[in-house]
């Protein structure tokens, strides 16, 4: 049998026996592989047919009589396509060039909507975890500057606080990126301001810290870029308590019956954005304060550094983008409110007409 | 039939289709990620079984007169496994901190082989492409410091650079973590080479770029890093070469038997090898060097910055890490060709006796 004389036929034969079972495996997958994403791909063009077929007779609907009935079934379709299982074959949204400058062409998004909320509830977490710190490192700064460092900030702490800076705001990036890619509806202006962010995160690293018998003079750049982080902490908490809250109704309702969320979104989170809102206004302009302040600083000093400059036309970008998003988020807000009364008010008037003819 | 007058029945009656339609596929979409997920999991438990099985066949194998050829079939069931479309269900490398902490809990692991190779073909390109940015902007720098800023390098552009070195090195380790997750046999080294890299980028960006009348002696650092970076730059082009030749010989050869790879790997680079070898001991020493005259500099100065310190001291840890990777990678290749060597005058030897006994 070409068995060698001493060989153990019970080891061989259990060898040839894993072998064996190894090309089966491999068939197994490869078949599974090709009849999945077979079936993927059926999948795939009949639901970006009827996204389409959706799309095309919405715009045909205008004029008609029942408008808003149609309309509201037709966004009820839209729905369960987009937020049930289907969702996962709806033709993917591009990664994005930062996606792909970091992270090559590596697919990075979920199929099953379980991962997706999942992946929304880990990213609510790390904002929630870097919050806090975000409010209690300049803080901690602000106030050993006072105390212990005699009004003149060493360079190593504030350069520590700027490089986990840069890494978190392109942590945040990046994460966005990925959100969007996996059906999250966030604005790409948020994604933006966090590429401002890194920008200035990066350049205050090349901030010289300079010390001296004049430094608080000098370092008021400085201390107005931490003042200015202390406040995107305060924001920062805010923004996490209502978009949790948010999510949570959100699953809470899907698991009461997914396809309604849309509805229902906004309920219970009224008041919290009563409360928000104001100190979002407020807080963006300080941050444009801010800008203004460390431009008319960098002016001032005649020998000023690009940095402070930079830095100061890069927050006012911000704080302008900041309010103009935050005006149009409360404007779709309110839009969506008025049409759910009038969906319910037109509702009432249906029962009480179908009441009468009864 | 509650349809109020005026409307038109054509278009209601198609919304409601279309309605109808979105319910359909949400419950095929349903179904199919439920029946491919149980698949999946059944196939995985037993890929996880079979691997077991043959670890723990292969420690119960010495002794055992055949050894060589169990041992061999046994490498070769491994490796079906390891390298052909099972290997998607093969127990999934852990993603790794780094990953977890720049983009959350989100799976970059791609099913198909063939979509894995395409993702290591573009981290080669990526290699390439950064390779001569490598060597160019560097070169760039000490050549105009010579011809147009008499000796005195400006802030802003060295800057730059470093800012340019620092997303580089992310980008190389978030993407060498990537291909780990897939599968690739990188060593852990490499990538923690990368994240020294990262480190002395960070800290580069506050290391001061001092001017003034005697500029050329204080950013004697600063140029000592731009010559190793030069230095780092044919190292890359260099082992890029390698690389891509033995990714193609690996594709072919896949294409023609694709479970043999293992054995010819190496097959058509040994010259290669040979020439690359001392350029990168060569290279590794150069790096040693610059980290000691680093540390120098910075002793010799007195009031020494911890930047440039903490640069030495990083270099000469990279330096004694490559040197002892380089050899192990070097030690681990002889015994593979060894191994084959012997396999082979082996089976000549069994031919000449299978030729005897007939």
């Amino acid at each position: 049998m070409g068995e060698s004389p001493g060989e153990s036929p019970s080891v061989g034969g259990e060898v040839s026996r894993l072998l064996e079972q190894a090309k089966e495996l491999q068939d197994a997958a490869s078949s599974l592989i090709s009849r999945t994403s077979a079936e993927e791909d059926a999948l795939r063009q009949r639901v970006a047919s009827l996204d389409s077929h959706i799309n095309s007779l919405r715009s045909s609907l205008r004029g008609s009589k029942n408008y808003d009935k149609l309309e509201e079934e037709l966004t009820r379709a839209r729905y369960i396509l987009s937020e049930g299982d289907a969702a996962a074959f709806l033709p993917s949204k591009s990664h994005g060039r930062f996606l792909r400058t970091f992270l090559g062409p590596i697919n990075v998004r979920a199929n099953r909507k379980d991962v997706q909320l999942k992946v929304k509830e880990e990213y609510n977490n790390f904002r929630d975890r870097t919050a806090y710190l975000f409010l209690c490192l300049p803080s901690l700064l602000l106030i050993l500057r006072t105390w212990i460092w005699d009004g003149c900030l060493p360079a190593l702490p504030v350069q520590l606080y700027q490089a986990w800076l840069l890494y978190l705001y392109t942590g945040l990036a990046l994460r966005e990126n990925i959100l969007r890619v996996n059906g999250s509806d966030i604005r790409p202006w948020w994604i933006k301001h966090h590429y401002c962010a890194m920008a200035m995160a990066l350049i205050s690293l090349t901030w010289e810290i300079e010390r001296g018998p004049d430094c608080a003079q000098k370092q008021r750049g400085v201390q107005l870029f931490l003042k200015w982080a202390i406040m995107q902490g305060v924001a920062m908490l805010l923004q996490n308590r209502y978009q949790r809250q948010r999510l949570y109704t959100r699953i809470a309702l899907g698991k009461a019956r997914r396809m309604d969320v849309v509805w229902g979104e906004t309920a219970g989170v009224e008041g919290q954005l009563l409360l928000l809102c104001p100190i979002l206004f407020i807080l963006q302009g300080f941050e444009a304060y801010v800008g203004v302040l460390l431009l008319k600083t960098a002016l001032a000093r005649f020998s000023s550094d690009w940095q402070v400059i930079t830095c100061g036309i890069l927050l006012i970008i911000m704080a302008v983008g900041n309010f103009a998003n935050t005006v149009q988020t409360l404007m779709t807000k309110s839009r969506v409110k008025a049409k759910i009364k009038r969906g319910k008010s037109r509702q009432e008037l249906n029962q009480g007409s179908d009441g009468k003819s009864l």
